[in-house]
């Protein structure tokens, strides 16, 4: 049964966007009547009537409430956007399946990347939430200076990735499952060595992703997995 | 510095293939008597000399040979190529930046793609082991039936992975440091009862990547990383 997005129900929001009204009435065809499954993206599934089938503005009733709790740990991951806008959707969309809670995009000193538009990764987002079966619409967060995302996260456990670290430890073995976490990933360039220090005195630890040279986006989705594969026991 | 490819340089072809040739000479502009760095993907890297800087055919003797053994295990993914072709590339890519030994394109019963043309993905290949630094160029096998793949695969440690297994174990639980894997994808209708069946017949073990719905290609990279993070410890 397909699962329509309304982030809203819980705050009396009882339609679909047009987007979603169209797929309901005009391609899947239901009517008013018919019971249809609205997610929240913040835990909830919602039983609902159609108390109206238009194809721009399709309204409900609530009949049942089925709700999830989230995850014991939570990951954010903030990376430096690509300059190929290809690579940072397929890293949305792969993080979004494998689960991950909240993303940001970092400006760094050797970013290729210092604009970036939300709306079409909100999108990828939401399709790979639907796709697999997620209840919680990730956290996707405006482009922000490396500087400001540094010292305004409130993560407890922050790793900072970079290939060429000295013994790095790696970070499936230096985090531990529940944790509250943010990995930053450099951009290809890698991150200069005054931001890994200020990172450093922001209280990050510096962590390795393994022995292989990881393009940025590769980067992103391993340090996602790893977190989630710690939790997944 | 760049580093060029040719595989046969053991064997006494001491020249680039045309498209090599053309970036060393016509792009790089390396001259007659220059040194290069080319490797063969069998682990060896050559320090050569040029001694004929042709652009369509640039000749070479070598001047150093270092040789770097391969990892002490053996990573084989067999999976259901996608309906798309971006995401079979996108899996080549990344599963070879992150370290694959070998990849086979396995035809199942659900299988929406049943013809692939191999010689795009080699040079994804080709081009992810060269940017991520490895020296080992992964074997890919062109498509073949699920009933052959699974007689015919000579690994010792056979996975099956699967989303809905009753009780499943995890991959990363189920399988040792050391070893030499197969792990088998199926497409997104999945394995049929039948070929799972025929898969624990001949020796596979029932594994799960986790209780996210992935896609094909995300499960396929998922459990290549999961099984390279059991080996990088």
């Amino acid at each position: 049964m397909s699962l329509f997005y309304q982030p809203e129900v819980s705050n009396g929001v009882l339609f679909l966007d047009e987007e979603e009204s169209r797929h309901c009435i005009k391609v899947l065809r239901y009517k008013t009547g018919d019971t249809i499954q609205v997610q929240d993206g913040r835990g909830n599934i919602f039983s609902v009537r159609l108390t109206s089938a238009h194809q721009k503005k399709c309204e409900f009733e609530v009949i049942d409430t089925e709700f999830q709790q989230p995850p014991p740990y939570y990951i954010h991951v903030g990376i430096a956007p690509t300059k190929n806008l290809d690579r940072i959707e397929w890293f949305v969309e792969k993080t979004v399946e494998i689960g991950v809670q909240e993303i940001s995009f970092i400006s760094c000193k050797n970013s290729e990347r210092k604009v970036l538009k939300l709306d079409r990764l909100e999108r990828k987002a939401l399709s790979a939430m639907k796709q697999s079966q997620h209840r919680y619409m990730p956290k996707l967060n405006e482009l922000r200076s490396f500087n400001e995302l540094t010292t305004k996260i409130t993560e407890t456990d922050k790793y900072i990735a970079h290939v060429d670290f000295d013994n790095p430890v790696g970070l499936a073995r230096s985090a531990k499952a529940g944790g509250k976490y943010c990995v930053l990933i450099g951009p290809e360039g890698d991150f200069t060595s005054e931001e890994v220090e200020y990172a450093l005195q922001n209280g990050f630890k510096k962590v390795s992703l393994g022995s292989s040279r990881l393009r940025t986006e590769t980067a992103g989705i391993v340090a996602c997995h790893t977190l989630n594969l710690i939790n997944d026991a």
